[in-house]
């Protein structure tokens, strides 16, 4: 199997997280995609994903999947035992609920925000994003405060339940994780009197398939050749 | 069990269609929601899911489910055979990944520009939408040309497979099959030389499960509130 990724950014965070607490990180051989030279937005990656994203599984068969949730969704039902994506009927729904909830209200919200209301990834991936918005009017700040909104609501959230489903590390807080993480490079900081969500960030952090295996291979170098 | 909801409308007949897929049809409450009056936007309803959309599932135990696809996992794995979101954990990656194309590609987008492009669902409605967005510029008719785009991707998919995740009738299905019915209302119709889609429109619009199912209770009401 391949993952057509980037390490170091947020998608490609969750699948490395989901490979270790499935135990299939070294199952997978990764292939570097260069997103700031913008090649995932070119045909020859088109053609694996027509969303324009990373990551990418490449199946031995051939077959393509993309999307963070279903990538997620095949290794964690690969050894019959959905660990992170529910074994019931109800621990299904209320992961992928909440999972979705941490996608619409943080993860998307604040990729939108970064690409948008900050420099992104720079000028040659620019062209690709919508041109006619800067991100410094008010559908920019708008994704930022939902993002806030995002942080309030899982601060929330936190203060009842170890986990956003419930009393078990799920496939939702791989998403919120990841999201943070964007977050935290765009410039939007989890507040200090968020104790639960920090809390709960502190306690994910530390979990075997979360500490040192986010990935950073590339990070630096890409932040460089932005010019931070 | 009650779900939230109002016949007739795009994200409400996705789960009509899961629930008589299913064979649960019989099994649920169905308490109507005034969509139109901005019920759903009002503090009893954003207690039930905060994201201030229909569906919502109640459980018998008071357990609250918001999201289609989450609802569907519910339903789906209730008795033991997924038939809609995949048995092996190929078909579920293959199911999850269309199903979020057929979302971001046509469904979401054809509920961005309803609400922003076109009256949507009328004044009282408007004052929880982006207020500075009309719809009338770029962002608006960006939207519009996504939604063109998928119809695209779609029927060129279709000339290879019987349905979008393959060879069997699924979630990805159920999620576009809803997205253009709302694309109907909103004016953008499926060209007709896209024979692909719209022989699979036509093969879906007969499924037991589809068939006269999706719900019209409330639309001929809501329509001439609307003034349509």
């Amino acid at each position: 199997m391949k993952i057509y990724d980037r390490s170091g950014f947020p998608n490609p965070a969750r699948i490395r997280i989901v490979l270790a607490a499935k135990g299939f990180d070294t199952a997978v051989e990764f292939v570097p995609v260069d997103l700031i030279a913008a090649e995932h937005k070119q045909d020859a990656f088109l053609a694996k994903n027509p969303s324009g994203v990373v990551p990418v599984l490449e199946l031995d068969d051939g077959t393509l999947i993309s999307e963070s949730t279903a990538i997620t969704e095949y290794f964690d039902n690969l050894d019959g035992d959905p660990i992170l994506t529910g074994r019931t009927p109800k621990e299904k729904a209320v992961v992928h609920m909440m999972q979705r909830r941490a996608e619409a209200y943080v993860t998307d919200a604040i990729g939108l925000y970064f690409h948008h209301a900050t420099p992104g990834l720079g000028a040659s991936l620019k062209a690709y994003k919508s041109p006619e918005w800067d991100g410094r009017d008010a559908m920019g700040q708008r994704e930022g405060e939902k993002v806030r909104a995002g942080m309030r609501y899982f601060n929330e959230i936190l203060q009842s339940r170890p986990y956003l489903a419930g009393d078990d590390f799920s496939m939702a807080d791989i998403t919120l994780f990841a999201g943070l993480m964007h977050a935290d490079v765009s410039g939007i900081n989890v507040p200090a009197d968020y104790a639960a969500l920090l809390d709960w960030r502190a306690r994910v952090s530390e979990l075997p398939s979360v500490k040192n295996r986010t990935g950073q291979a590339f990070l630096q170098e890409d932040l460089t050749r932005l010019g931070f």
